[in-house]
């Protein structure tokens, strides 16, 4: 089968490989109908990620039909069509047991990091019965590719620990997929304000769509405290959201919260950050961070089929899994090719069972 | 009538001053009957707080007797034995009705800090009705003065946002007295560990008669890690604690996080920290910070009229007001004097109506 591998720093393609067998008795093969490319598989392709090695199919999103299933699989059978989580989860050790699966001591994200990933005609899924959902003929295949990843990161890193309530002010930092995505989800809680801060106009065009209430170009940081000062009468918002990764996004979030308030960091950093704390200390603010557990994403299911919100919104390109290149060059030049989610379908593999 | 007074960096001493009187219709005078000295008090005298002004009355905490009330004070009458909190909450501006009275508009942590404070025969309280609570003769009078601060303290702004479970492992970094006042106040959720760390042998000691299962002499990071490692299976403990408000002290606090736990922050600090989001970003944890909000006073008077903590443990050395320098002298030089609380009798007034 063809898989889009990846080969060393900055470089990968498709590649011949065998397809993937039952090796365990709790595993599937799934056959990929669509996946996406995600920030952190260009990270990988950066060389920031050193425990992805090369030869390592990349992806960790995507929706498939069951292909194959191993003995002691319960909740699937050949033909299914199915979600396939980032987080791959045993569901019985110490972490799993805590309710933390994104940290399973034999999965978490493994994807397309630590094992072959799902921008492939076939996908090896170990533990199928914590890593796989059943996937409705209701929701469009484009939104439930949306829920491999991106929106319960959103929601369970961003938007749950904050505890929003209805007339809240909220203010996102990083209009990117998971910037608007969480734009999509708080909306759940009815806050009074969003606030999108961005250095690009055009996805702050595209976060106006999306139900911001105020959009910021954040220049420098007084230019943005001020505007910020303006919108909240001076108390700062009440969560804000860092969805970029960097020590500057980061301090803005800082700089910005108000007594009381909630810093969400849904960022990947690199590096450690100054942390405020002789102002901080005082203020009665409360931070969270995280890898998403995909403990919602049956919940989220249920809201996608109840029409509140549209996830397709995320998606703004389609590409074919034969042309994986050209997907990666409309992604990783996002900003210039106002692109979000790039959906990528098989083209290869075009078996209808 | 005379009162503790701050002089300027390093000066303090008794002054006479006018004795208070009611300037508002919400306003109560208290005789003082008990207060104490708190390391914010250290903090001033070390110039750190500029917004305490030479002249000012130091204390912001301690019992007495009402002695004079406001036409508009509600609960409170002359005669009454008090608790003085160390906030006070006007209960009608923008942050108090956000159950935020450490925020006050009008209020907060003023006493002995923007106007007089308690360290004196008699003090003028500004909204007695939400600065004061009713003391019972069931309670000893020591404890009764950690009410107006150190219990509430460690309690709302350690144990509260820390979520603490039976059967956590919690570490608490510092085992001065709002350290151990923690490591008191956790207690109430039975958690099964309590490591405490600190510098002082002797506090350490002092900390296991506290009920610490474990203790750790803080010489170097990698040590600490070791046995935290030791003792949790290399999780790391479910929740830190940093009681002493230094870079070094939140490191470790950080360091030493499982994934999935939380750090509480009641360290005044006064400079910024290294947040290590590198390394945290992924492992799904939560931070808190804050002043007391003194909403959890008289909760904590029903924990001390059962009995189920001893308070007055925290207390280790007595002093009159009228020796309030060798107080000072002592508490100053808490770790040779083996002192936590320091305890200030007023008895230049002793009135017994």
């Amino acid at each position: 089968m063809k898989a889009n591998t990846y080969l060393g720093p900055g470089e990968f393609g498709l590649t011949e490989k065998p397809k993937p067998t039952i090796e365990k008795p709790t595993d599937a093969v799934v056959r990929l109908v669509k996946t996406t490319i995600c920030g952190t598989d260009l990270h990988i392709l950066g060389g920031h990620v050193p425990a992805c090695q090369p030869g390592t199919t990349l992806g960790h999103e995507g929706i498939g039909i069951v292909e194959e299933v191993g003995s002691a699989v319960n909740n699937f059978k050949v033909g299914d069509k199915v979600i396939i989580s980032c987080v791959t989860a045993c569901n019985t050790c110490y972490h799993c047991k805590r309710q933390l699966p994104s940290h399973c001591d034999d999965g978490g994200w493994i994807l397309g990091h630590l094992i072959d990933g799902t921008q492939a005609e076939y996908v090896h899924i170990p533990r199928a019965d914590g890593s796989l959902y059943h996937a409705p003929s209701t929701v469009s295949d484009d939104a439930l590719v949306m829920l491999s990843d991106i929106l319960p990161t959103s929601y369970e890193i961003g938007v749950q620990p904050s505890h929003v309530k209805p007339g809240d002010t909220v203010c996102i930092v990083g209009a990117g997929p998971i910037g608007l995505s969480a734009l999509l989800t708080v909306q759940f809680y009815s806050p009074a304000k969003i606030i999108m801060i961005d250095l690009s106009e055009s996805r702050l065009e595209a976060a106006k769509k999306f139900g911001a209430t105020h959009t910021i170009v954040s220049t420098d940081l007084e230019s943005v405290k001020a505007q910020i000062d303006d919108i909240t009468d001076g108390h700062g918002v009440d969560i804000s959201m860092e969805c970029v990764g960097y020590p500057q996004t980061f301090d803005i979030c800082q700089k910005i919260i108000s007594i009381g308030g909630h810093i969400s960091n849904l960022g990947v950093h690199g590096k450690p950050v100054q942390f405020d704390l002789q102002d901080l200390w005082i203020k009665n603010i409360t931070l969270s961070t995280g890898l998403v557990n995909a403990n919602t994403t049956e919940l989220l299911l249920d809201v996608l089929e109840s029409g509140k919100i549209d996830a397709t919104q995320l998606v703004t390109h389609h590409f074919k899994l034969s042309e994986i290149d050209k997907a990666y060059e409309v992604f990783q030049n996002a900003g210039e090719n106002n692109a979000l989610k790039v959906i990528i379908e098989n083209d290869i593999t075009q078996v209808h069972k």
